[in-house]
């Protein structure tokens, strides 16, 4: 670690690769010789449309997609695609179908409700959230217009381990958490959609991997910026758009490709949750973990702590060893350690040490 | 100038202050001794906080507003606020109007329109939009939900030198090309908005300043990210907010008031216009301005050249020298030279002295 940087266990905003931030930092008053920061120069200068159309193809690449698939950049973060999902696909006769598995997978729901055009087809609530429902839990209407999944529930730490099978209804996946973050069928989603500021780059864009065929027709009575049509058609360019995200989600893909793609990315996360999982399996239960063991996420991993003082101890000591933002969401309580594509292995191995150390003189 | 950066002309992205570049480059890779990136950091740690709510009271302070006006932070570009505005504010009975003063102002109405919701009040658009309608121009329905003005036309280089009487009528202004640029009796509008990319930081933000007691209550059927209760509750907190870019804002806005505030960047900003179009007038017609005199604007120069072969030519030179993006808007031609707060007196000075020796070689 670079000195006087910490190792950041923040769910999002999140770690970066620490390359991609030097690289960004010394070229951030003369852009590739254009006399110009990359925060000034036009999106519709060549320079920047290099940048905007390697970050797409860079995505493709890595997700083994072709063609038949637009990489979009949209704003307003998975909140906004929670919405616009709905009022270009759904309708009262052909309702969207969610499966609550979490706090995000529940606000997608929640906006297609309120249009009175949403349908729950599965939900883990009852069981606090603790495991993604499985394929045979997950009751779909065949006349849904999608189904709806969360694939990386942050806040509980858990994660899809398989592809729901939908039959002819279109499969869209919100993978804010854990996009590119591992090998997956991607071709039996219809759409996919990430905001960024998890594994990918700085909040301020949503990416968006879809069929073209699914988003080439948008109702015509919708606004302008809230039909997919209008983002397809123009490039992502029909206004201005958050020109430093998109440079900076390209610069991380980049990077994912040279450390080995999302074979390499699975490898890692796999090897950095193990660690994880382990401090807390071995621990006699001075640790307890939130998910249950199949749905455990790669990328957040929330455990509880004999009470809540010992948490706080745990949280204001971690933060002296170097070791922030562990600490979990309200809404489960303890630690979340999220360990995304740029948290190295050696920070994990620094959490895993004080955990040990920490069980120990708390026993 | 800095070695190798070059006077950047562009309509936005635009030009940034140099000292705020490098006061982000420096602290790129540490923020504040947190031992993260600002883009790395929380949205909800203290240190966060901090920036988001100094650079509301910043430019609150700068427009001389009291807290019955509030910050709002949105993404979407002003594009998705031409739909907000006609969502949350407009209906049948009470259609928003609008004065078509140019592209972007005409783009608004349209999204109010598709709604069945909008009104024209006046329109320049027979002149060519070389003028923006005057008070007696402008023909409002009192019933009307308000009244938007686009305060400045980027494109075709006018800008507004009155504020709007609308009586009862809450008067809306799209100020994305010249917000912060020069003092104006800021408490006569309800609700301002620009998207940040010309005069303010990098795109990816929209800044609102908005009458609390006008963007209070949303109507109830509208989605949570489309309603400005949303973001007036949060503190635009309620999801992941666009950090980089507020940041950004917030280092320009201290920029702003360490100069002198609004009225010394009046002073510099009519200076600099004052050159450009004395260089227009006194070239005996080998420069033909655009816009009419009496609604020239501070901020974005529009002239033309006797053919267009000259035009080509003078992008080139332009370019060998030092000055960049002098190239106008396809839908008025020639050139638009854009001499936004960032813009220092020595380029604008500098294009002077091109376009005099350009006229000299070429007449």
């Amino acid at each position: 670690m670079e000195a006087n940087r910490i190792y950041n266990f923040n769910p999002g905003p999140a770690m970066m690769p620490l390359p991609v931030l030097k690289e960004a930092q010394t070229e951030f008053l003369n852009f590739h010789n254009t006399g110009m920061s990359i925060i000034e120069i036009s999106h519709r200068s060549p320079a920047y449309e290099e940048v905007h159309n390697k970050a797409k193809s860079d995505i493709l690449e890595l997700m083994g997609l072709g063609d038949d698939y637009e990489v979009l950049f949209i704003q307003g973060g998975a909140s906004l695609q929670f919405t616009m999902l709905a009022q270009n696909f759904a309708t009262k006769e052909h309702p969207g179908s969610y499966v609550l598995s979490g706090s995000f997978a529940s606000k997608a729901y929640k906006e297609a409700e309120i249009l009175g055009i949403g349908k729950v087809a599965a939900s883990s609530k009852e069981d606090d959230f603790r495991h993604v429902p499985t394929q045979d839990e997950i009751k779909l209407d065949p006349s849904s217009a999608y189904l709806h999944v969360c694939y990386n529930n942050t806040i509980y730490g858990t994660e899809y381990h398989y592809v729901p099978e939908t039959g002819n209804v279109p499969l869209i996946a919100d993978m804010s958490s854990d996009m590119l973050s591992r090998p997956v069928d991607f071709s039996k989603f219809s759409f996919i959609y990430a905001g960024v500021q998890k594994n990918l780059g700085p909040a301020g864009v949503t990416l968006v991997v879809a069929k073209k065929s699914f988003i080439e027709h948008s109702p015509e009575s919708l606004p302008t910026m809230l039909r997919y049509d209008t983002f397809l058609k123009k490039n992502s360019l029909y206004n201005t758009p958050p020109a430093f995200c998109i440079y900076m989600v390209g610069k991380v893909a980049a990077w994912i490709k040279e450390q080995g793609g999302l074979t390499e990315m699975a490898a890692r996360n796999k090897k950095k949750a193990a660690l994880l999982y382990e401090a807390i399996d071995s621990s006699n239960g001075f640790y307890k973990g939130h998910a249950e063991k199949n749905s455990r996420s790669f990328m957040n991993v929330t455990f509880r702590l004999p009470n809540e003082e010992l948490e706080k101890k745990f949280v204001a000591e971690a933060a002296e060893n170097g070791l922030g933002g562990v600490k979990g969401h309200r809404s489960v309580g303890g630690m979340r350690a999220s360990i995304y594509n740029a948290m190295p292995y050696e920070g994990v191995e620094k959490l895993a040490d004080f955990m040990a150390k920490f069980r120990k003189s708390n026993i």
